[in-house]
């Protein structure tokens, strides 16, 4: 029988989605009570790594086992053993033709921006951003980013290991909420650190620090020297993974 | 010089806004860090107790010092200070004739209550509610509270200890706001555990535990035995003081 599961978490107190040798990932957590439940080791298969401070709304995972476990009650069993900061949304069984991670068709990833006063809860949750942003600007400089595009210039892998780094973003949205700002991306793959480095660029546009040439620039001429720095990964969520 | 300050917190990780003997209090930290900054013990005094667990977006709390420090300087050093969960939004040079407590004029507190599925991002920040609520119950049960009542039925105090309960309410808001509910009320002044045990109560007059006549029986003919519960406090929010 093979589940598929979605899972909403609280990054602040891990070391990332996969299993590290440095802290407690979310995958260990959530592997630790499986065992409890199916009796037995279970190794699951994410559709996608967040990195150590990163959250996530819709996470998807899967894994085999033959004990045929009711999905609802499932559910509240893995519920009623998890941590308050992880929690299953939904879980289904599926077809072993699905398979988390090479069957993932899109992603949507929120960047959070908090643009007012410092917020005692926002900490932790969104980047707290001290200067004053362009709006106009952010909004031009995210629908460059649009399209099929060899996205060198914002990842942090070497050609060497990754020779393929084209990826294509369907769509790119910058969403004002108050003193929060949201940039929203959706896209059919994402490389190391790429949506982070993507909003430091965006940001660096909107307070003036890189022009729109610059960004385009670093778009039609992929580089790897031009954009070196991660932002805070406390204001990245995974929202949802999109299969057939 | 008398400094009026507003300081925003999330309550989680502090046995409220008063010192206590049982653990860490908010008071007991921003103390701290006032002696650093002027070289001498400084006695705060604040608005608003809050209990264990509960936040606040805007308490207001005062103090006496004859140094003189730029308000905007003392915020900021402050807040350098302080740990990520206490902000200083506020520092003010106000006349001796204010006092953060016997100034006050009203208070409005919020209390967030999470009807969706659980959120591991509201934990320890509302209420998750797993029962069906009556909205339209909840509106009109909420309207019951307004004006000058006796609140008896509604707060821990006995009236040897406080004999006058009468307070008055000048505004109860419903507000819904996706998968979040929030009880939003003003009034002149609140008993001990007031706010939550209004809130209890109109939760459970909207989930069918109540009715409204049994409501309006306990804010008429105030009893110190009809509920008896105080509704988790990680829901509570002390939003504004109101001064003249």
């Amino acid at each position: 029988m093979r589940y598929k599961c979605t899972v909403a978490y609280d990054g602040y107190n891990y070391v990332g989605f996969q299993s590290q040798i440095n802290g407690v990932a979310i995958q260990d957590v959530i592997e630790e009570k499986l065992k409890i439940i199916f009796n037995d080791d279970i190794r699951i298969v994410m559709a996608s790594r967040t990195d150590s401070g990163v959250h996530a709304l819709g996470q998807v995972f899967h894994f085999d086992h033959e004990k045929v476990i009711d999905s609802y009650r499932l559910k509240g069993s893995l519920n009623g053993l998890l941590p308050k900061d992880i929690h299953i949304m939904n879980v289904e069984t599926v077809d072993e033709s699905f398979h988390a991670r090479y069957s993932v068709k899109a992603k949507k990833y929120e960047y959070h921006i908090n643009i007012g006063e410092y917020d005692v809860f926002s900490r932790n949750r969104a980047y707290q951003c001290y200067y004053k942003l362009d709006m106009d600007l952010l909004k031009k400089g995210a629908e460059l980013f649009i399209g099929r595009h060899d996205f060198g210039s914002f990842n942090t892998s070497s050609y060497e290991d990754y020779p393929d780094q084209t990826r294509e973003i369907f769509s790119m949205r910058v969403i004002e909420h108050g003193s929060k700002v949201i940039i929203e991306v959706i896209g059919d793959g994402f490389l190391r650190h790429m949506v982070r480095m993507i909003a430091g660029t965006l940001i660096d546009l909107a307070r003036g620090q890189k022009t729109l040439d610059t960004v385009k620039d670093m778009i039609d001429h992929p580089k790897k020297s031009t954009h070196r720095y991660n932002i805070d990964p406390c204001g990245l969520y995974l929202c949802e993974i999109y299969y057939d």
